[in-house]
Protein backbone atom coordinates (compact mmCIF):
# COMPACT_ATOMS: atom_id res chain seq x y z
CA UNK A 1 0.00 0.00 0.00
CA UNK A 2 0.84 3.70 -0.43
CA UNK A 3 2.17 5.22 2.74
CA UNK A 4 1.02 8.94 3.31
CA UNK A 5 -1.38 9.06 0.87
CA UNK A 6 -1.22 9.96 -3.05
CA UNK A 7 0.46 13.37 -3.00
CA UNK A 8 3.40 11.81 -0.22
CA UNK A 9 3.83 9.02 -2.50
CA UNK A 10 3.59 11.09 -6.00
CA UNK A 11 6.42 13.26 -4.35
CA UNK A 12 8.68 9.93 -3.67
CA UNK A 13 8.03 8.84 -6.80
CA UNK A 14 9.73 11.92 -8.53
CA UNK A 15 12.41 12.58 -6.49
CA UNK A 16 13.58 8.69 -7.16
CA UNK A 17 14.15 9.75 -10.14
CA UNK A 18 16.74 12.22 -9.63
CA UNK A 19 20.12 10.78 -10.03
CA UNK A 20 22.17 9.35 -6.34
CA UNK A 21 18.46 8.88 -5.03
CA UNK A 22 16.45 5.54 -5.75
CA UNK A 23 12.62 4.30 -3.56
CA UNK A 24 14.68 4.31 -0.56
CA UNK A 25 16.76 7.47 -0.14
CA UNK A 26 13.69 8.96 -2.04
CA UNK A 27 11.39 8.00 0.93
CA UNK A 28 13.97 9.47 3.90
CA UNK A 29 13.74 12.29 1.53
CA UNK A 30 10.41 13.04 1.64
CA UNK A 31 10.30 12.33 5.75
CA UNK A 32 12.76 14.80 6.09
CA UNK A 33 11.20 17.46 4.22
CA UNK A 34 7.89 16.84 5.99
CA UNK A 35 10.05 17.03 9.69
CA UNK A 36 11.02 19.91 8.48
CA UNK A 37 8.21 21.77 6.96
CA UNK A 38 9.08 24.99 7.65
CA UNK A 39 12.75 25.52 7.27
CA UNK A 40 12.81 23.12 4.26
CA UNK A 41 10.02 21.94 2.22
CA UNK A 42 8.32 25.16 2.07
CA UNK A 43 11.78 27.07 0.83
CA UNK A 44 12.25 24.59 -1.64
CA UNK A 45 9.33 24.65 -3.09
CA UNK A 46 9.78 27.97 -3.14
CA UNK A 47 13.23 27.73 -4.82
CA UNK A 48 11.64 25.27 -7.09
CA UNK A 49 9.20 27.48 -8.44
CA UNK A 50 12.08 30.36 -8.81
CA UNK A 51 14.19 28.07 -10.46
CA UNK A 52 11.14 26.90 -12.81
CA UNK A 53 10.73 30.59 -14.07
CA UNK A 54 14.33 31.22 -13.97
CA UNK A 55 16.55 28.90 -16.08
CA UNK A 56 17.53 29.20 -19.55
CA UNK A 57 19.38 27.13 -21.63
CA UNK A 58 22.90 29.98 -23.05
CA UNK A 59 22.03 29.78 -26.62
CA UNK A 60 25.72 31.31 -27.13
CA UNK A 61 27.12 28.18 -25.30
CA UNK A 62 24.61 25.73 -23.60
CA UNK A 63 25.47 26.72 -20.05
CA UNK A 64 22.68 26.57 -17.72
CA UNK A 65 21.62 30.50 -16.39
CA UNK A 66 19.08 32.71 -15.98
CA UNK A 67 20.12 34.69 -18.25
CA UNK A 68 20.25 33.73 -22.25
CA UNK A 69 23.24 34.54 -23.63
CA UNK A 70 24.85 33.60 -19.74
CA UNK A 71 26.89 35.68 -17.78
CA UNK A 72 30.13 33.87 -18.85
CA UNK A 73 29.31 34.34 -22.35
CA UNK A 74 27.82 38.14 -21.42
CA UNK A 75 31.36 38.84 -19.66
CA UNK A 76 33.75 40.55 -22.17
CA UNK A 77 36.48 39.90 -20.04
CA UNK A 78 35.98 36.11 -20.63
CA UNK A 79 36.76 36.46 -24.11
CA UNK A 80 40.10 38.05 -24.08
CA UNK A 81 42.30 34.79 -23.31
CA UNK A 82 41.25 33.59 -26.78
CA UNK A 83 40.43 30.22 -24.79
CA UNK A 84 37.03 28.27 -25.49
CA UNK A 85 36.99 24.97 -23.41
CA UNK A 86 34.76 22.35 -24.94
CA UNK A 87 32.96 20.23 -22.46
CA UNK A 88 30.40 17.29 -22.72
CA UNK A 89 28.00 18.62 -20.14
CA UNK A 90 27.44 21.50 -18.30
CA UNK A 91 28.43 19.49 -14.79
CA UNK A 92 31.97 19.83 -16.40
CA UNK A 93 31.41 23.54 -16.78
CA UNK A 94 30.57 24.13 -13.26
CA UNK A 95 33.39 21.80 -12.02
CA UNK A 96 35.99 23.74 -14.27
CA UNK A 97 34.59 27.12 -12.53
CA UNK A 98 34.72 25.82 -9.11
CA UNK A 99 38.44 24.90 -9.95
CA UNK A 100 39.05 28.60 -10.90
CA UNK A 101 39.96 28.05 -14.28
CA UNK A 102 40.48 31.60 -15.21
CA UNK A 103 38.54 34.04 -17.57
CA UNK A 104 38.05 31.64 -20.14
CA UNK A 105 34.61 30.81 -22.21
CA UNK A 106 32.85 27.67 -22.90
CA UNK A 107 30.55 25.35 -25.23
CA UNK A 108 28.60 22.59 -24.14
CA UNK A 109 28.44 19.84 -26.37
CA UNK A 110 25.69 17.89 -24.69
CA UNK A 111 26.93 14.50 -24.72
CA UNK A 112 29.71 13.16 -26.81
CA UNK A 113 29.69 11.30 -30.30
CA UNK A 114 28.68 7.39 -29.70
CA UNK A 115 27.57 5.42 -32.77
CA UNK A 116 26.68 2.66 -31.07
CA UNK A 117 24.16 4.61 -29.44
CA UNK A 118 23.14 6.11 -32.38
CA UNK A 119 24.21 9.78 -31.01
CA UNK A 120 26.04 11.62 -34.10
CA UNK A 121 27.20 14.66 -35.06
CA UNK A 122 23.78 15.98 -35.84
CA UNK A 123 23.03 15.45 -32.52
CA UNK A 124 25.39 17.65 -30.59
CA UNK A 125 25.52 21.06 -30.39
CA UNK A 126 29.09 20.72 -32.83
CA UNK A 127 28.02 23.20 -35.97
CA UNK A 128 27.46 25.51 -32.78
CA UNK A 129 30.69 25.20 -31.72
CA UNK A 130 32.60 25.20 -35.49
CA UNK A 131 30.76 28.63 -36.08
CA UNK A 132 32.22 30.25 -32.78
CA UNK A 133 35.89 28.25 -32.59
CA UNK A 134 37.16 31.03 -35.19
CA UNK A 135 36.73 33.82 -32.88
CA UNK A 136 39.06 31.85 -30.39
CA UNK A 137 42.97 31.37 -31.00
CA UNK A 138 42.83 27.94 -28.56
CA UNK A 139 40.15 25.21 -28.29
CA UNK A 140 40.97 23.08 -25.41
CA UNK A 141 39.13 19.85 -25.89
CA UNK A 142 38.08 19.03 -22.15
CA UNK A 143 35.77 16.04 -23.09
CA UNK A 144 35.99 12.98 -20.54
CA UNK A 145 38.94 10.84 -21.10
CA UNK A 146 36.74 7.47 -22.64
CA UNK A 147 36.68 5.97 -25.74
CA UNK A 148 33.82 8.14 -27.02
CA UNK A 149 35.00 11.52 -25.74
CA UNK A 150 38.54 10.81 -27.49
CA UNK A 151 36.46 10.10 -30.67
CA UNK A 152 34.60 13.32 -30.40
CA UNK A 153 37.98 14.94 -29.81
CA UNK A 154 38.95 13.24 -32.99
CA UNK A 155 36.40 14.90 -35.15
CA UNK A 156 36.68 18.46 -33.51
CA UNK A 157 40.07 18.30 -34.11
CA UNK A 158 39.48 17.18 -37.88
CA UNK A 159 36.86 19.80 -38.72
CA UNK A 160 39.54 22.56 -37.37
CA UNK A 161 42.50 20.91 -39.45
CA UNK A 162 43.41 23.67 -41.84
CA UNK A 163 42.30 26.90 -39.93
CA UNK A 164 45.23 28.85 -37.70
CA UNK A 165 43.06 27.83 -33.82
CA UNK A 166 45.73 25.61 -31.55
CA UNK A 167 43.84 22.83 -30.72
CA UNK A 168 44.53 21.39 -27.22
CA UNK A 169 43.33 18.99 -24.48
CA UNK A 170 43.51 18.70 -20.73
CA UNK A 171 46.66 16.98 -19.66
CA UNK A 172 46.95 13.07 -18.42
CA UNK A 173 48.36 12.44 -14.49
CA UNK A 174 48.34 11.20 -11.45
CA UNK A 175 45.26 13.33 -9.90
CA UNK A 176 46.10 15.84 -6.61
CA UNK A 177 46.51 14.00 -3.24
CA UNK A 178 45.82 10.69 -5.64
CA UNK A 179 47.46 7.30 -4.49
CA UNK A 180 49.51 5.71 -7.57
CA UNK A 181 48.42 2.23 -6.21
CA UNK A 182 44.66 2.71 -7.10
CA UNK A 183 45.34 4.63 -10.85
CA UNK A 184 44.79 2.78 -14.03
CA UNK A 185 47.80 1.84 -15.85
CA UNK A 186 47.00 4.21 -18.50
CA UNK A 187 47.16 7.00 -16.15
CA UNK A 188 50.16 6.14 -14.86
CA UNK A 189 52.30 5.91 -18.08
CA UNK A 190 50.65 8.69 -19.23
CA UNK A 191 51.96 10.44 -16.44
CA UNK A 192 55.18 9.16 -16.25
CA UNK A 193 55.48 10.24 -20.36
CA UNK A 194 54.46 13.80 -18.98
CA UNK A 195 56.86 13.85 -16.12
CA UNK A 196 57.88 17.91 -15.51
CA UNK A 197 61.35 18.79 -13.40
CA UNK A 198 60.89 19.57 -9.87
CA UNK B 1 31.52 32.07 -8.09
CA UNK B 2 28.03 30.34 -7.91
CA UNK B 3 27.72 28.46 -11.40
CA UNK B 4 24.60 29.35 -13.01
CA UNK B 5 22.82 32.36 -11.34
CA UNK B 6 21.36 32.40 -7.88
CA UNK B 7 18.10 30.86 -8.12
CA UNK B 8 19.80 27.90 -9.01
CA UNK B 9 22.12 28.17 -6.75
CA UNK B 10 19.91 28.35 -4.46
CA UNK B 11 18.04 25.08 -5.48
CA UNK B 12 20.95 23.23 -4.88
CA UNK B 13 22.23 24.42 -1.25
CA UNK B 14 18.60 23.53 -0.17
CA UNK B 15 18.64 20.20 -2.33
CA UNK B 16 21.92 19.36 -0.51
CA UNK B 17 20.45 19.47 2.42
CA UNK B 18 18.45 16.56 2.26
CA UNK B 19 19.94 13.13 3.76
CA UNK B 20 21.66 11.19 1.20
CA UNK B 21 22.45 14.09 -0.63
CA UNK B 22 25.36 16.54 -0.39
CA UNK B 23 26.68 19.24 -2.32
CA UNK B 24 27.91 17.24 -5.23
CA UNK B 25 25.02 14.43 -5.79
CA UNK B 26 22.91 18.19 -5.19
CA UNK B 27 24.25 19.83 -7.73
CA UNK B 28 23.77 16.82 -10.11
CA UNK B 29 20.26 16.60 -9.39
CA UNK B 30 19.63 20.09 -10.12
CA UNK B 31 21.33 19.66 -13.46
CA UNK B 32 19.07 16.45 -14.37
CA UNK B 33 16.45 18.72 -13.42
CA UNK B 34 16.94 21.31 -15.39
CA UNK B 35 17.55 19.18 -18.51
CA UNK B 36 14.50 17.14 -17.60
CA UNK B 37 12.10 20.21 -17.38
CA UNK B 38 9.25 19.41 -18.88
CA UNK B 39 9.38 15.41 -17.38
CA UNK B 40 10.83 15.82 -14.57
CA UNK B 41 11.31 19.65 -12.77
CA UNK B 42 7.80 20.98 -13.53
CA UNK B 43 6.13 18.07 -12.32
CA UNK B 44 7.74 17.75 -9.31
CA UNK B 45 7.66 21.24 -8.08
CA UNK B 46 3.92 21.38 -8.05
CA UNK B 47 4.18 17.80 -6.38
CA UNK B 48 5.97 19.54 -4.02
CA UNK B 49 3.30 22.98 -3.56
CA UNK B 50 0.65 20.02 -3.25
CA UNK B 51 2.71 17.88 -0.55
CA UNK B 52 3.10 21.22 1.35
CA UNK B 53 -0.63 21.72 1.56
CA UNK B 54 -1.67 18.03 2.05
CA UNK B 55 0.26 16.78 4.87
CA UNK B 56 -0.66 16.40 7.82
CA UNK B 57 0.94 15.08 11.28
CA UNK B 58 -1.96 12.84 12.75
CA UNK B 59 -2.70 13.87 16.18
CA UNK B 60 -3.54 10.20 17.23
CA UNK B 61 -0.33 8.19 16.49
CA UNK B 62 2.31 10.65 14.90
CA UNK B 63 1.61 9.48 11.29
CA UNK B 64 2.20 11.59 8.20
CA UNK B 65 -1.06 11.78 5.34
CA UNK B 66 -3.14 13.95 4.07
CA UNK B 67 -5.79 13.52 6.84
CA UNK B 68 -5.91 13.68 10.36
CA UNK B 69 -6.78 11.04 11.82
CA UNK B 70 -4.89 9.51 8.99
CA UNK B 71 -6.29 6.63 7.40
CA UNK B 72 -4.25 4.13 9.20
CA UNK B 73 -6.32 5.71 12.59
CA UNK B 74 -9.44 5.77 10.93
CA UNK B 75 -9.71 2.03 9.46
CA UNK B 76 -11.89 0.51 11.71
CA UNK B 77 -10.50 -2.86 10.83
CA UNK B 78 -7.31 -1.86 11.96
CA UNK B 79 -8.48 -1.65 15.37
CA UNK B 80 -9.87 -5.45 15.40
CA UNK B 81 -6.67 -7.07 16.32
CA UNK B 82 -6.38 -4.97 19.36
CA UNK B 83 -2.97 -4.87 18.28
CA UNK B 84 -0.45 -1.27 18.78
CA UNK B 85 3.00 -1.29 17.24
CA UNK B 86 5.39 1.34 19.05
CA UNK B 87 8.07 2.87 16.19
CA UNK B 88 10.63 5.94 16.81
CA UNK B 89 9.73 7.26 13.81
CA UNK B 90 7.40 7.86 10.81
CA UNK B 91 9.74 6.02 8.85
CA UNK B 92 9.65 2.53 11.00
CA UNK B 93 6.29 2.68 10.46
CA UNK B 94 6.38 3.13 6.78
CA UNK B 95 9.17 -0.03 6.79
CA UNK B 96 6.52 -2.03 8.67
CA UNK B 97 3.68 -1.39 6.29
CA UNK B 98 6.03 -2.33 3.20
CA UNK B 99 6.77 -5.21 5.40
CA UNK B 100 3.07 -6.41 5.10
CA UNK B 101 2.79 -7.10 8.78
CA UNK B 102 -1.32 -6.87 8.81
CA UNK B 103 -4.08 -4.95 10.39
CA UNK B 104 -2.55 -3.33 13.26
CA UNK B 105 -1.98 0.12 14.22
CA UNK B 106 0.77 2.13 15.63
CA UNK B 107 2.21 4.94 17.62
CA UNK B 108 5.10 7.37 16.58
CA UNK B 109 7.10 8.48 19.65
CA UNK B 110 9.11 11.16 17.44
CA UNK B 111 12.54 9.78 18.83
CA UNK B 112 14.01 7.61 21.61
CA UNK B 113 14.69 9.22 25.36
CA UNK B 114 18.32 10.07 25.37
CA UNK B 115 19.87 12.09 28.28
CA UNK B 116 23.27 12.58 26.75
CA UNK B 117 21.06 14.71 23.88
CA UNK B 118 18.93 16.33 26.38
CA UNK B 119 15.93 14.10 25.21
CA UNK B 120 13.55 13.21 28.21
CA UNK B 121 10.08 12.02 28.31
CA UNK B 122 8.22 15.15 27.59
CA UNK B 123 10.27 15.85 24.49
CA UNK B 124 8.78 12.31 22.92
CA UNK B 125 4.78 11.43 22.22
CA UNK B 126 4.91 8.74 25.62
CA UNK B 127 1.75 10.58 27.20
CA UNK B 128 -0.26 9.71 24.40
CA UNK B 129 0.90 6.35 24.00
CA UNK B 130 0.13 6.04 27.83
CA UNK B 131 -3.39 7.19 27.23
CA UNK B 132 -4.31 5.34 24.17
CA UNK B 133 -2.55 2.44 24.94
CA UNK B 134 -5.44 1.27 27.59
CA UNK B 135 -7.61 0.67 24.43
CA UNK B 136 -4.93 -2.06 22.95
CA UNK B 137 -4.41 -5.74 23.97
CA UNK B 138 -0.97 -5.83 22.99
CA UNK B 139 1.73 -3.05 22.38
CA UNK B 140 4.66 -4.06 20.27
CA UNK B 141 7.61 -2.21 21.04
CA UNK B 142 9.29 -1.82 18.02
CA UNK B 143 12.17 0.84 18.46
CA UNK B 144 15.54 0.59 16.96
CA UNK B 145 18.09 -1.93 18.50
CA UNK B 146 20.26 0.29 19.99
CA UNK B 147 20.87 1.76 23.84
CA UNK B 148 18.37 4.39 23.68
CA UNK B 149 15.67 2.60 21.86
CA UNK B 150 15.94 -0.43 24.39
CA UNK B 151 16.09 2.71 27.22
CA UNK B 152 12.84 3.76 25.75
CA UNK B 153 11.41 0.38 25.78
CA UNK B 154 12.28 -0.29 29.26
CA UNK B 155 10.26 3.20 30.41
CA UNK B 156 6.87 2.30 28.51
CA UNK B 157 7.08 -1.33 30.01
CA UNK B 158 7.53 -0.28 33.47
CA UNK B 159 4.79 2.56 32.86
CA UNK B 160 2.45 0.22 31.73
CA UNK B 161 2.89 -2.78 34.89
CA UNK B 162 0.02 -3.34 36.26
CA UNK B 163 -1.92 -3.10 33.34
CA UNK B 164 -3.20 -6.75 31.84
CA UNK B 165 -1.58 -5.17 28.15
CA UNK B 166 0.98 -7.43 27.04
CA UNK B 167 3.83 -5.68 25.90
CA UNK B 168 6.04 -7.24 23.76
CA UNK B 169 9.06 -6.72 21.42
CA UNK B 170 10.52 -7.96 17.99
CA UNK B 171 12.31 -11.08 17.67
CA UNK B 172 16.21 -10.63 17.28
CA UNK B 173 17.69 -12.58 14.84
CA UNK B 174 19.53 -13.07 11.52
CA UNK B 175 17.90 -10.90 8.58
CA UNK B 176 16.05 -13.03 5.67
CA UNK B 177 19.21 -13.35 3.31
CA UNK B 178 22.04 -11.85 5.93
CA UNK B 179 25.23 -13.93 5.85
CA UNK B 180 26.34 -14.72 9.38
CA UNK B 181 29.89 -13.39 9.21
CA UNK B 182 28.64 -9.85 8.04
CA UNK B 183 26.53 -9.84 11.94
CA UNK B 184 27.57 -8.62 14.98
CA UNK B 185 28.05 -11.15 17.87
CA UNK B 186 25.34 -9.80 19.74
CA UNK B 187 22.66 -10.52 17.18
CA UNK B 188 24.02 -14.46 17.05
CA UNK B 189 23.73 -15.00 20.12
CA UNK B 190 20.33 -13.67 20.08
CA UNK B 191 19.46 -15.52 17.42
CA UNK B 192 20.94 -19.00 18.76
CA UNK B 193 18.91 -18.67 22.05
CA UNK B 194 15.71 -17.81 19.81
CA UNK B 195 16.13 -20.84 17.28
CA UNK B 196 13.29 -22.55 16.27
CA UNK B 197 12.60 -26.29 14.96
CA UNK B 198 12.43 -26.95 11.75
ZN1 LIG C 1 26.90 31.00 -22.55
ZN1 LIG D 1 -2.85 7.94 12.86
Amino acid sequence: MASGGPEIEQLIQLLARLPGLGPRSARRAVLHLIKKKEQLMLPLSAALDRAVLAVKSCEVCGNVDTTSPCSICADPRRGESGILIVVEDVADLWALERAGVGQVRYHVLGGVLSPLDGVGPDDLNLEGLIARAHDYSEIVLAMNATVEGQTTAHYITDRLTGTDIRVTRLAHGVPVGGELDYLDEGTLSQALKARTVI
